[in-house]
């Protein structure tokens, strides 16, 4: 493809055979959509089944609506205020099944461990795993370890495969968010990606904040409960922040989101780090928050049945679903105006999941 | 524990808190067994489910038996005579579904990109992977990408999570041979472990052999189809080798086996290189045979059928199960005498997948 191609527009780097791989490519954000456009799917081939970008996949066995989704964690550090990588593992993929609407059943873990690393730090890891797969009330019943030698990987790395069980009534996806639906917001942003610079830099607000790691099935379940037919999307917005989020469904559904400046929920500290930082706390890394785009004749049940649980207590509205600039996200502004919210182009925070 | 602990026997590094993982720890040998049952699964608690080492876990969906395994894959070097890491990937995945009696249906991949790693690289391995997943007839459902600084990875690490049915009539374990049982082997040993070795090492070997990473699913499908009554284990003997999987099954079904050294098909290259290298082929990691523990009456309509199949037609009968030392393996030596095969005890040939 040129750099004049319409689809690609900008995009600071074409990869061409010459290319190397970057950080932004592990992004969540435009780059990482960029790689699996134009790199990981056309070389699949017939074997990808993939056509919207969703955080897990539907297959139908016998009937069963199984829902699976696979991610690696690669986290640094992997201790931090609010959790460690094996919590974030096992949130982090039982919130991918959630978000297509599913039960999570069954987990598998594979370990890639550096030569080396402390035996007491795998006990730690693999004990935060079990406590929060037992939490959770999902199983891990297979898994696997390699080890590498020393320089070979850093530390440690956790690949978390769930397995679900599609709760009935729901038919969600990135794709179907319609004109009219309202975006709500299942809490406040930018504490886990805030968390883990501060940590890693030695920043100071680590004794502030800590990550928002939870599992948030039990509120996708209420939510579904109440009016599953009223959820069109619903998505985590993980790496790549709540912008990239609500781009990829915008662009995934051929609609506009607008969202309201003064709905987004940032915590003090949060915008306090954000501000030192250069960071936009919608484009930073959230472990324990969903936004959902639902019909606006159920948004307000549906608004107070999250705000009736501990996970979604501080849930808002935060816009609505339009016709206009289909695949754009626009922000009307505190000062009244509008902008345009962009996903997240390169890397802001490596390793931050 | 103590080092006159009857069951850790004279393992030679206890786990203790001041421990360092090593690369034995990934061998898929005693030291692998030893870091699973004395860190990961206690550490794991209640949330785990396993207690047989098998290579999938089943696991029970409304009635319909699910079969889930996952592995990373780690191989050094990713590209090597026979195959690729995206190959060995998608075959490691598909077989150990199979030696639960699962037919694969879809697979999850992850990869942890280490950064500047070329773009062709990625491309090449990906159509790999979708080249293999069609070839065996499993789709690629879902994934996800990291990306890693420079010095935190090795090029590219690859975790695949294969779900599976199990066919019907099948009901197979490591716990389930019998005393009377026949072994069965499905083809030649040793030649992935020593084409891994020979390209790593450039030792010359390469240009005679290849790694002999295939999918088995359809070879036990015939099996099963054949007589699924009568198969009462099967084991991809990968990491460890055959040693170390006749182990874990003489252990988890408390029985001996006995196996007949003029069985062993060792391809002459393939000798060779574990002559120079001193290697027991029994070590060597295979990605593309199985052991089949079978009940007598069966044995001989198995191996026939085995021997019908592209990937079984050099198929054995290696030797029995036998009720006498239990949890040991004792190979009948072309000599006339006896020796005990051990299970691979620390890391014979690192990063072989």
């Amino acid at each position: 493809m040129s750099a004049a191609d319409p689809v690609r527009g900008t995009c600071p780097t074409p990869l061409t055979e010459a290319e190397k791989v970057l950080l932004g490519h592990g992004s969540g954000g435009q780059l990482s959509t960029e790689l699996l456009r134009e790199v990981v799917v056309p070389a699949l081939g017939a074997a990808a089944t993939e056509t919207v970008p969703e955080d897990a996949a539907v297959v139908d066995v016998a009937g069963v609506d199984l829902v699976i989704s696979t991610d690696a964690f690669v986290v640094s550090p992997l201790f931090f205020p609010g959790g460690d990588i094996g919590v974030l593992a096992v949130h982090g993929t039982v919130n991918d099944l959630a978000m297509m609407g599913a039960e999570p059943l069954a987990m598998a873990v594979a370990y890639i461990i550096e030569e080396g690393f402390p035996v007491t730090d795998l006990r730690r890891v693999t004990a935060s795993i079990g406590a929060a797969a037992a939490a959770a009330e999902v199983r891990i019943v297979t898994g696997d370890t390699k080890v590498v030698g020393r320089g070979a990987a850093d530390g440690l790395f956790v690949t978390t495969t769930g397995i679900g069980r599609r709760l009935p009534g729901v038919r969600v996806s990135a794709a179907f968010a319609r004109p009219g639906d309202v975006v709500l917001l299942s809490g406040p942003i930018g504490a886990h990606g805030t968390t883990i610079l501060s940590t890693r830099e030695a920043l100071g607000f680590e004794a502030e904040i800590a990550s928002d790691t939870r599992p948030l099935h039990w509120l996708v379940a209420k939510m579904v409960a109440d009016a599953s037919y009223g959820i069109h999307t619903m998505r985590d917005p993980t790496r790549g922040g709540v912008a990239s989020a609500l781009n990829e469904i915008a662009t995934a559904s051929g609609v506009g989101i607008e969202i309201d400046e003064t709905a987004v929920p940032v915590p003090a500290p949060v915008a306090a780090a954000c501000e030192l930082l250069g960071l936009d706390p919608l484009h930073v890394a959230n472990e324990g928050c969903l936004v959902a785009m639902v019909a606006p004749e159920s948004a307000e049940a549906l608004l107070a049945t999250m705000r009736s649980t501990p996970e979604g207590r501080r849930a808002v509205r935060l816009g609505e679903v339009v016709s206009e600039h289909p695949g754009r996200v626009i922000m009307n502004t505190l000062m009244g105006g509008k902008r345009v919210v962009d996903m997240l182009v390169g890397e802001q925070l490596p390793r931050i999941c």
